[in-house]
Order: C-alpha cells, then sequence, then structure tokens
C-alpha cells in the first residue's frame, strides 16, 4: 500500500465517477487496501460544497451497490477522505485555487474522467500551475486518438508534462480477474504453456458482443465506429494476453514489451486481403430480448440520410512470428447482439488419429469468459460411462472459474484492481504508449483498406449475430464462432 | 450381445464366483445386457440340487448386493438362466455328464474361479470329454504361474486345448471404468496426448496399498510375496496403460502388442541396481485405524521362525524408450499400509522459470484413483482471488470423474466389464501371453537380484507406508510420495 498518496479525480460527477471508480475506492476502503492518508479529491464544474458532494456521492454508491453494502461506520470513515472542488477544467486560472489544497511531497494521481479533449489542456493547466512533479501521475481512459496520427498527438501533448512510468493508460479488460488468471494458467501450468503454439492449437476467436446499441452518443459514435471503439483497445488487448510470447516477469516493461511485440507481428489487413478477411457491419431494426429496437440510423441523435459507420467487425488475423503461424485469429465484435458476450476460445486441434467408436472426439477448448458469468472452463474429452458402449466419449466442462469455489466473495471489479495499482504505482496493467500506437498503425491499415476499396458496411438485424458474411469468414475455413447460433 | 452363449463357471460355490461373477451376471441380466438365451451353468464339488444352488446364489446376491437391488421379477427372470451340476474338476469321468449339457454350436465359456494348479487338468479333462470346440473360450484368473517357467507351463498346457484367441486371462484392474478412462483422456485430448513424454512429465508413481494382511492365506502367501501377487500383475497392467504407445485401434491386438512392447523396454532391475531401486518390506505389529493388528509371522497360519518373504514393495523403473527416457516410475505396493489407496500420479514438471510472486507454483498433476474413489483429477495452478497480493497462485482440483455428473449412477465394477467383454469375444482388456511372459520375465531379474545379493524384506509397523528406505528410495531424487504422509 502507497503512503501519502492523493487522488484527484477530474468528472467526479459524471458517469464513470460514480459508475465505477467512488464504488470500486469506497470497497477499497472496507477492505483496508486503502492507506488512511490517501485522500480523494473530486473536481467538476458545478459549484457543490464538500457535503453536497458527499451527500451525492452516497446516493450514488447506494444506488450502485445497494443499501446492504453501505455500512454506517465504514461510509463515515470513508467521506473522511472525501474533498470537492469546482474547478473548470478549461480554466487555467482555476487550478492555482486546486494548487493550494496539494501537499509537498504527497505523489498526486489525477484521473482524467473526461473527453479525451480535455487530456491535453487539464494537463497543461496542472503543469502551468505547478501541480506535476516527477512523482505527479496521471490516468488517461480511452481513447486515445482516432488514429495513429491523433494518438500520437494526445501522447505528445501529455508527455510534454508526465514522462511515460508516470502515465497510467487504462483498459479495463486488463484489471478484470479472470483476464489476469489467464496469466497464471499460461505461465503457471505445465500442461497449458508447453503446447501453446501451432503444433497444437487450432485457431483462437475473441468475441464481445454487445446488446446495447448507441445510448445516446450517436454524434461521437458515428465518427468513431466500431473498430476503434473495441478492437483497437478491448479485442487487441485480449489478443496480447493470450498470444504474447512469456515475458521473463510479471514488471510492467516486460508484459508490455511482449505485447507490442504481438501488435508488430499482427498481419496488416490490406487492399488484397480485406474483402476476405474482415466483415463490416450496420445493425437495422430487430428485437433484442423480445423487444423491439430501431436500426442504427434511426437512432437518437442520428443525421438524415446514411451512415458508411459500422456498428459491427468480424475480422480474420494472423500473428506472423514463430509461435503463430498458419493459426487464425477470429475477432468479432458488434453492437445490438443477440446477447452479450464476452470471450475468447482456444480450440486445441483435433487428435491426429481416432481409435474411439463414437461420441464426442473432437478435442479440447479452453474458454475464457469475461461477461456474462467471468470464468475460464477447459473441455476434456472422457470416457462415457456406460456398460451399453465399449468405449464412447462424451464432453466434460471443467471450471476453472473462481465462482465454484469461492461463492462467498463477489469478483472484484475491474476498477479496484486498477485503482489499487495506480496507487501503488505499477503499471503493469495499464497499455503503453507503444502498444497504443502499434496498435493503431494495425487498425489504420484495415481502416484505409475499407476505404480504398469502398467497402460499406453490410446491413444486419438488431439481435442477431452481424452479417451472414461474419459467419462466412469462419465457416469458409470448416470452423464455427462458439457460443452463438 | 452375442446370442447362443453359455457361461459355465467352475467354482460356482467360492469365494470370487459368489463376491463378483453373480453380482456381475445378475447386473448385467437387469441391465438388459445379457441375451434371454445365455445360459450360466454352476459347477462346484457340493452335491446340491438346482432349487438349492438358485436359492444359495439368492442368499449370496442378498448379502452382497442388499435386499433392495432384488427385485422379484428380475429375480424369477435371472432364475432361468441358472444351472446347476455337481463335478469333481479332477475327475475326467464326471465330464462326460456334463458334456450331455452342452448343445452343438452354441459357445461355451468356461470360467475357472479355481486354483491355477487346476487349470491344466480342467482344461485336459474338458477336450477329452469333447467339450472343446474352435469357438469355446477359457477364463483364467492370476496367478498364471510364479515365474517366467511355470508361467510357461500353465500357458502351454492350457494353450493345448485352447487357442489363445480363446484364452481371457483376467486382471480385474482393466475391467475398471476409471483405467478405461484412462484410455480416452490419453488418446481424446490434444491436450493430454501431445505431451505424454519426457519433455513435460517429471515421474509416475503407482500406488496399490492395501489395509488388509494375509486374510489366512499365510501359507499361500509366503511362497508368492507382494512382488508376484500385485506388481508382476496389476501394478504392471498400470504402469502399460499409462506408457503404452498409442495403438492404432482398440483391437485387442493392437492393445495387447503395445503392452508388450512397454513392458519389453522396463530397464530389468539387476544385482547392481536393486539395493537403490528396490525396497522390501514385511510387517510387524501395529495398528490399523485404531484396532492393533499382528505383524506377518504371528498372522494365522503362519510358520515358526522367520520368513524372507516381503509385504511390501517399492521400486523405481525406467522404461528404456524414446517416450519415457529419464522419467522414473515409483511403484510401491503392500499390505497392512495406513489406507486403502490405488492411484497412479502423474507429476509434470514445474515450469522452467517463474514469474508468479507467490503461492502454489509446482505445477500440474492427473491423479487416477481406482481406490477408494474410482476417478480422475487434474491439478492445475490458478490465480488466487484476492486483492491484497498481486498475483498469487492456489492449487486448484479438476474432477474428471464419474461421480460429479452421475451420482444417480454407481459405477460399473469391473467385472461387469469383463464378463460382457468376454461374452462378446473381444480380448481388449484381458491380459495376453506375451505379456504375461514379458512380466514375469522383468519380475524374474528382481527375485533374483534379491536373491543373490541375499537381501531380506525391513520390517515395517502394520499401519505405516512401509519401510523408511521406501521414502529414502523417492526422496532421494528430490520428489515425494503423493497422498501418504
Amino acid at each position: 500500500m502507497a503512503k501519502n498518496t492523493d487522488l484527484i479525480i477530474f468528472g467526479a460527477a459524471g458517469d464513470l465517477a460514480n459508475r465505477k471508480l467512488f464504488p470500486a475506492l469506497y470497497r477499497l476502503h472496507c477492505a483496508e487496501l486503502l492507506e488512511d492518508n490517501v485522500r480523494i479529491m473530486g473536481l467538476a464544474r458545478a459549484d457543490m460544497s464538500n457535503a453536497e458532494f458527499i451527500q451525492a456521492t452516497l446516493e450514488s454508491l447506494q444506488k450502485m451497490l445497494g443499501q446492504d453494502e453501505i455500512k454506517d461506520s465504514q461510509w463515515q470513515s470513508f467521506t473522511r477522505r472525501l474533498h470537492y472542488m469546482q474547478l473548470d477544467f478549461v480554466n487555467k486560472r482555476h487550478y492555482a485555487n486546486f494548487k493550494s489544497w496539494l501537499v509537498e511531497k504527497r505523489v498526486a494521481i489525477y484521473y482524467l474522467a473526461t473527453p479525451p479533449s480535455l487530456f491535453g489542456p487539464i494537463s497543461s493547466h496542472l503543469n502551468s500551475a505547478g501541480c506535476v512533479d516527477r512523482l505527479s501521475r496521471i490516468v488517461l481512459e480511452k481513447p486515445i486518438g482516432q488514429d495513429l496520427a491523433s494518438s500520437r498527438h494526445v501522447n505528445d501533448t501529455v508527455g510534454q508534462y508526465f514522462d511515460e512510468r508516470n502515465i497510467y493508460r487504462i483498459d479495463h479488460y486488463l484489471g478484470k480477474e479472470t483476464v489476469q488468471n489467464l496469466l497464471a494458467l499460461r505461465f503457471a501450468n505445465r500442461v497449458i504453456h508447453s503446447q501453446w503454439d501451432n503444433s497444437c492449437i487450432d485457431h483462437v476467436q475473441i468475441t464481445a458482443a454487445e446488446t446495447v446499441g448507441i445510448e445516446g452518443r450517436w454524434g461521437y459514435y458515428d465518427n468513431v465506429g466500431q473498430l476503434r471503439d473495441m478492437v483497437q483497445n478491448h479485442l487487441l488487448q485480449l489478443l496480447c494476453m493470450v498470444a504474447m510470447e512469456p515475458p521473463n516477469s510479471l514488471e510492467a516493461d516486460e508484459i508490455r514489451a511482449e505485447k507490442v511485440k504481438l501488435m508488430r507481428a499482427l498481419r496488416p489487413i490490406t487492399g488484397d486481403s480485406v474483402s476476405d478477411d474482415a466483415v463490416r457491419g450496420q445493425y437495422s431494426a430487430g428485437w433484442i430480448n423480445g423487444e423491439p429496437v430501431v436500426g442504427y440510423m434511426e437512432e437518437e441523435g442520428s443525421r438524415e440520410g446514411s451512415s458508411n459507420t459500422e456498428t459491427f467487425v468480424a475480422l480474420k488475423a494472423y500473428v506472423d512470428n514463430w509461435r503463430w503461424t498458419g493459426v487464425p485469429f477470429y475477432l468479432r465484435t458488434g453492437k445490438r447482439m443477440g446477447e452479450k458476450l464476452t470471450q475468447v476460445v482456444i480450440t486445441y486441434k483435433d487428435s491426429p488419429h481416432s481409435i474411439f467408436e463414437s461420441g464426442h472426439t473432437s478435442g479440447n477448448r479452453l474458454v475464457i469468459r469475461l461477461q456474462p458469468n467471468e470464468g475460464i472452463q477447459l473441455e476434456m474429452v472422457s470416457k462415457k460411462q456406460s456398460l451399453k458402449e465399449r468405449l464412447s466419449l462424451e464432453k466434460r466442462v471443467l471450471n476453472l472459474d473462481f465462482f465454484e469455489t469461492s461463492k462467498k466473495d463477489r469478483i472484484a471489479d475491474a476498477y479496484e484492481r486498477l485503482l489499487l495499482e495506480v496507487i501503488s504505482g505499477n503499471q503493469w496493467l495499464f497499455v503503453s504508449r507503444d502498444e497504443i500506437e502499434a496498435s493503431w498503425h494495425w487498425c489504420d491499415s484495415l481502416l484505409a483498406a475499407w476505404y480504398d476499396k469502398n467497402i460499406n458496411p453490410k446491413s444486419y438485424g438488431a439481435g442477431s449475430w452481424g452479417p451472414s458474411k461474419a459467419e462466412i469468414l469462419i465457416e469458409r475455413d470448416d470452423r464455427s464462432w462458439y457460443g452463438s447460433e
């Protein structure tokens, strides 16, 4: 635990702060994982007193965590950490007042729960006001840019004031227990790591399906699309955790170097391969959980006419290195899918020869599920217990997840882990500049290919699993998407 | 299911018939796995009527299976299969009477639930009386001989009258569901079979520990000892199922050829290695489950003086082939051990490098348990769910056994499977002559080394895990016996 640390949240009245940051901080407090003298400063544009801010935070926590989790004594001790200050983030002069709250020799952590357009101004103003020293840390939420050039600009700007070792770029997928468990599984189990390669693994699937649509941010989303919104960050991060070489240690530099190496080995999807290896989709009206929903172009805030923005992407990617040559990585992500499902599926090759008379002979799978229920399952084949048949097989699903043994414990939210790591100053679960730039580099190539070839999104009905081309993408290879039908 | 088959049990009033054969046959009958016209003939020396035999069988079944399992209608239909005839096995003239019961073109299966000394006389008399044709099968229980020479003699004698393809040598370990499941696991799971070798597996342990002593057969046992009684058959069969090369198919010839190959690759324990690689023990008085028990030399029926017979063996064996070079196989078996435990433990190598801060990092294990609870477990390492520690590990035990999913079903007894296979004429779970002879060849070398070096059994207290030398045997290699302390 780090002492003498202050956490300063820009955007303390916003959605992220209320839904994720305060609940996580409160739970860390209750679990006694925050040193007593860690102060929490909320900054926002609203004119509120400390007391009003504390009351608003209480109400928000009650809503998010339920009344039962808010014990009076714990809440009272938590409030002693809470401070509030009105701040117009773009008004340089306001920062002097904030500066007076800082205490020398304490580590200031600036958490920017703000639109990315403010990353530059806030860091500049903090610096001008003398709020940044060599210990100060800054936490950035996605997106970092919209392409390689703009991400470089953001990184350059913030980098003027903060060292790379003090910049914490959040990808909350990395905070999930299950994603960290994947590291344990991969690197602490001989039975897994010694055959984690193209000799034994047939292919990998990564799915991030959402049932939600655009949720009132059409104007923003239409300039972004699903590739930038989900693939560039979350899906490529998952891909890295699955496919990177074993790092020398769990030090941030070691892990992040392996992830960069992996992303640089991703074969670019270019004009030659784009029509075979990439599918764009855009949802039309349909049904989700029995309720009718409108299409993308009828969403609140949408423009008249048409849009070329994709709300669905399916890709077939290759990693050109020694470990993965010949193993396809199928990625898909979309909005308004039939169900909420985020998972990585590693399918092992079938046995080269079968000696069994009947039953389930198609091999092993490792399923790493992030949503709806976090967990890891290993599919194996064993003898069907039957005297009628001599030796026929059946599939067995082995739970490697946390639920089974620890029903009493909830699984920690990603933000609890991530805040803890920021406070203790460990970047291992955060994304480096090199990673960001390597992933944009790869995505830019695909975006350019779509643009050059004039490829527009195919329509798919809300509640489906994307355009039929997404099925063809994988079925052409005699494989099929796992967990959707 | 085979039609037109008769099962003739020599020794129908004996222990094996009552404890194993009739319960298995009755259960096969109830599960409708016996064709209607399969007849069962009991042969024994006792003068009994059919009705008396049926009544005795009923009482024995009630005792073995419990009253609940004996449903009246099923029992009535089962009795229609049952026949009894008095027969003095060594009296050649008695067989003519039995011959009259046989029906031409039906397959006669002779199950010799008798002392091995009768295998020769019975097969000879059956032949003389014209009871053997090219379809007749004979089922033999262990032991087949006491060394290579005597086993050859038994096999030669029986082989005069029965083709090898009609001789079914029982090793009931092969009838166990879990042993067959090992085949499914090994050969239907890429994650297992592609690293089933010296690159990934550190060592293998096979334990067969009994709590019982000599059980009134001291005179017999003292001429035999634990190596012949348990290692030559059961432990080497388990070793084969674990270590044999993948067979081309599950045909009996293919599997048995692989087992023979494996046994021939077993490095002989000779005078040079015997004191390092083999431990003999003999139990003295001690405690089992809180009850005092006498030592081997005080058992009922024991001779005055002393005996050099071992009741415990621990061995370190090597398989000199491409797959297993460098992987030790530790075997141990004994009477009057602390608990009843039969298991095979495959320990994978540790990861070559550890990147984790703490917790359980020593690798994967596959535990195949035959007793007390049949089942298979895979030990893996996963992340401890904890925010306090960054990424520490804990052991997880995954059940691959039948119990979990099929609590409602009991696991079939080995004899049910074996009788079914005899009746359907499939030898895949039976031991070939070549196997018997290869295993005796190996055991004879060890017995000779003990004799030549004048190595006598070390004493161990009943209720312990054998002489301390057995611990040293494995601990010298920085390993330890699994599941005993």
